[in-house]
């Protein structure tokens, strides 16, 4: 993820006009107006939290490229819930819907099933993309709850430790926690299980610069730092970033993910699914609580004290996962609307023109 | 973990004789004989799986240093079941009990509500160290279940990204998969969200080895790969490590942990506690299931392509995470005993003198 906080000059675009033109290219798309409106949110949630990765064009290069277009996402989709005899847990048919509309539906349900069960999970069979982890699980730590979700990345891009061919995703773990009362935002955790995304390759390949070391293969699977060169990622931390990208492929398994080197493609092989997998968590704090914290602290002061303490002794400037998306939501707000670069205004506007709509009106951000 | 599988002579020792030893050096410590055999079997695990790091010495080692002899660990202590209204989850009061009897009986504990509620997770207050959280999560994976647990660490060890001053725990991770049928072993992923161990900077010290980049930092926070200079370590793979070993604490701070920078010592802020936090986690596979796998397979075959298209196309090299244990147990089956190096042997003989035991009978092991 780039942050919004550079030099780029940026522009406030207003959240209702981004959000119709996102929706009305959308429902361009043949999706419903309700698709449109979860898909223009959740990107205007992603772009508002300063995360330049994951906005609307990108969900919409993904439903152009990977998605609707050639038969992995359904426009119009019902999800379908299966039947068992797991009180705590459902499994979802996500039937090729949107992801967005999915993982909304499936964090509220996991919620109801943590505030019953102390903690609950929904499963999604025949995925298709969400988009931004972080911004359900930021809604669900908002809302008082502990959130995870991991999910198998539409594309094998990602070489295994020791390996040469890519047959992994790129694979993201997001944890959200309340902590909204007493850190002004929710502690997120949230990243792809590569070193680097495939977009930070071709970015560095289009400016000249050089990868960071262990990030990337050439052709024939040898590590290389030349962005040029690069075909395929590695994971982070080796053989730990490996298992931790291992995790989303065998949950996925076991829900109803196919092999990962045809996911995301128009398979040749008709017997087998190219969907990807969600899994969701979510756990009631209270679920957990031992109600005998230390020095008399209830047990949010307690998380509180516990990240004073680790951010103390000399550790002040280190930041939290989430704050400099919390930083990024407070220039939005200030802004009063959302803050896009130049090439990026010029792109939505390509699209707005595209649909014979007017183009975004738009001020520059003076940050 | 450094492997068995070296040039370095083992010895073949008897498990019953060496589990006797381990039994009657904890009972010599104050403990029961319940706990003594509870010790020494998952020491005894442990070594089976060919992990030096975490065996019986280990486990004496930290209740001499850092449990029982500083009351960080109560012999004979009960848990305490907490009640609450959540019907999947609960809560416990380790009440500083040997955690190795605490784990095992927390996974069969979530196994049961697994079972049940298809997930099932149990917290863990005033915990002190469960040795090697891999060998309860493979034990519950050969089971038939998903297991996961995480767990502060006894002492904080371990700078945040971009800080200066040890404040984390080095916190392990442990995921284990029932793929016992179909691979031979369950796939276990379990390790530290430190670069290193303790241990291993304080072996590259004595041998005069280098540290890897971004493993340890000196006295004034400034990163060094010299092993006489590194006083601390730092989490693997940048912010994505430091993310990792946050979520243990954050857990720890909601179940009941207190500040890392005093845990595992003897506090001088009285109200403040010095425990460790345990979370226990398992899945059961059919809660998870669409019952809808690609090309007929059912639930345990997908997993296992799934497995083949990861490790295929040139990645047959590659290793799965739990694969080298599993190769380190079928040597110790075939080697009719546990394997110690010749410097263990001795060590596990300086006690049984201590107890006035005979030392322990051992064959070389011819691998």
């Amino acid at each position: 993820m780039s942050s919004a906080n550079s030099k780029e000059q940026m522009h406030i675009v207003d959240v209702q006009a981004h959000n119709e033109l996102i929706t009305a290219a959308f429902i361009a798309r043949g999706f419903n107006e309700e698709e449109g409106r979860a898909a223009a949110e959740i990107a205007a949630v992603a772009t508002t939290h300063g995360n330049r990765t994951h906005n609307a064009l990108k969900a919409l290069h993904l439903d152009e490229l990977l998605g609707s277009a050639i038969g992995n996402c359904t426009p119009g989709a019902n999800i379908i819930k299966k039947e068992h005899r797991f009180a705590a847990s459902e499994v979802w048919d996500g039937n090729k819907k949107l992801g967005q509309l999915v993982a909304k539906e499936a964090f509220n349900r996991a919620i109801e099933l943590a505030d019953k069960y102390g903690i609950g999970m929904v499963s999604v069979d025949n995925a298709w993309h969400y988009l931004w982890g972080s911004g359900y699980a930021i809604d669900a730590a908002n809302r008082g709850y502990i959130a995870y979700t991991n999910c198998t990345s539409t594309l094998a891009e990602v070489v295994p430790f020791g390996g040469k061919f890519p047959t992994l995703g790129t694979n993201p773990h997001t944890w959200a926690f309340p902590t909204t009362n007493e850190l002004g935002y929710p502690i997120c955790i949230d990243w792809a299980t590569s070193t680097v995304a495939m977009g930070r390759v071709q970015q560095l390949k289009r400016e000249g610069g050089t990868l960071p070391p262990e990030s990337a293969v050439d052709a024939d699977g040898n590590p290389t730092t030349d962005p040029a060169k690069a075909v395929s990622l590695l994971p982070f931390g080796r053989h730990k970033g490996y298992g931790l990208s291992l995790v989303n492929e065998i949950v996925a398994a076991y829900i109803g993910g196919s092999i990962p080197t045809i996911r995301g493609t128009q398979s040749s092989i008709p017997s087998e699914k190219t969907t990807s997998s969600f899994f969701f968590q979510v756990i009631h704090p209270e679920a957990m609580s031992g109600n005998a914290f230390a020095a008399g602290r209830d047990q949010k002061s307690n998380v509180k004290a516990v990240i004073d303490d680790i951010l103390g002794h000399g550790n002040e400037t280190c930041l939290l996962p989430g704050q400099l998306e919390a930083q990024a939501a407070e220039r939005t707000k200030q802004a009063g609307g959302l803050l896009f670069s130049t090439a990026e205004l010029e792109e939505l506007n390509k699209i707005a023109a595209t649909l014979d709509r007017p183009a975004l009106t738009s001020k520059p951000f003076e940050s």
